[in-house]
């Protein structure tokens, strides 16, 4: 077990980079936090892991080798969700690019979310209603920064994920997009495979854009929350009648 | 115009406590934050405006009377949601008791939602889908704190918002809630009046409790995120087939 008590420890300084985009994607390492989070991946885990981090008063578990121990003050750096409870580090996935020219089976969700909260609750969705792969355009937050990685509970360790180009950048008007007006999503017929844009709060799709709209009916003029758009048109994805397999 | 630069200014003092659920319970004002929301509000008021506050630089609106300017340094502690805009001090609607006796028409939401954002959300999806009243359990948030408010995307000002008792002393076996398990939302036909209960991230239902269980159905084991689940649960409502009155 090792002890750090000293902000200028190098390790520590490597680990706290984790709570930042910056040190993310120098280090291709990201803190889990959330005793459930935890638990949950030592029985059953999907990615390397590196150590586990505690201070006085936490008990670490038993079956993780690399143990570190830090001073209370440090600690509560790290944590930067206020857990109080133990953290692991844990290797990131690779994130290929995705091949837009390949041909694909099923549902894409292409995300330019840049809040982490938000882009992990949608990842979330996406799981729950069985998207095939996740692909983070340029405007996504990192995926791995812990308030991502918690509201997406533990999604985010389990889904493919891929890097995309901006959303400026996507051209082709077969990718279907959330927006207020559009086929209004009760009437829509899901084809077999796709890409489906999901929205970022607030913003609209770019000017010009030659989507194929989708809307939802609702009440009022207003816009739905784009998380809650989403995951809506999702559940209505996952909806669909299955095509018999021959 | 008022202008204020000093902390131990009463009226100040007033304004600062609506940024909290203690100051909001006494006062019976709340502060409405953003440019968007604010610009909505002045158009289309729903509810009595009492003030504008501003501080050097913002263009505070011609259309208001009473209007106060801040000293940048006090402005910036009630514009909480970093919105660097004006705000508006508005008049809280009265939120009576729910009478459960009495019959309704429609559907009723029952939050029992202690995160602000989340109550936000859940009741700007309510609006959006055609909820009747949405019913404040003890466990609620202040529907009037900057972030529910933001949340809501303005919908607070405009639903009908009933107070009523703890989840816990919730008896009737007819009130629908979401969990895990239970009937399938898909198989399910919504009954023409009724309750529904939202969730609170993270908590199940009171144990021992007799409502009336809808699931959505998901890929995984794990929930969803409980507004998403509610949101959705509230769209499927929407697209009920409605019965032809006669």
């Amino acid at each position: 077990m090792l002890e750090i008590s000293s902000a200028s420890n190098s390790l520590y300084k490597r680990l706290l980079s984790l709570t930042e985009a910056k040190g993310l994607k120098k280090e291709k390492s990201f803190l889990l936090s959330g005793k459930n989070l935890v638990q949950e991946h030592l029985k059953n885990p999907k990615l390397s892991l590196e150590s586990e981090i505690f201070t006085e008063g936490m008990k670490p578990s038993t079956s993780v080798k690399f143990q570190i121990k830090m001073s209370k003050a440090l600690f509560e750096t790290l944590d930067v969700l206020g857990t109080h409870s133990p953290l692991l580090v844990l290797q990131q996935p690779e994130i290929p690019e995705w091949d837009f020219e390949k041909k694909h089976q099923g549902l894409q969700l292409l995300l330019p979310v840049g809040d982490p909260a938000n882009l992990g609750a949608a990842i979330r969705s996406a799981e729950a209603f069985g998207v095939e792969n996740v692909i983070l355009l340029k405007e996504s937050a990192h995926p791995f920064l812990p308030k991502a990685v918690k509201a997406s509970a533990g999604s985010i360790t389990r889904v493919c994920l891929f890097r995309g180009p901006s959303i400026q950048a996507l051209k082709d008007p077969e990718i279907l997009a959330l927006d207020l007006k559009g086929t209004n999503l009760s009437d829509f017929h899901w084809p077999e495979n796709g890409y489906l844009l999901g929205g970022e709060e607030g913003a609209g799709l770019p000017a010009g854009s030659k989507f194929r709209r989708l809307s939802i009916p609702t009440n009022q003029v207003e816009s739905l929350n784009a998380t809650v758009a989403l995951s809506i048109a999702l559940f209505h994805y996952s909806q669909r009648p299955k095509r018999k397999k021959s």
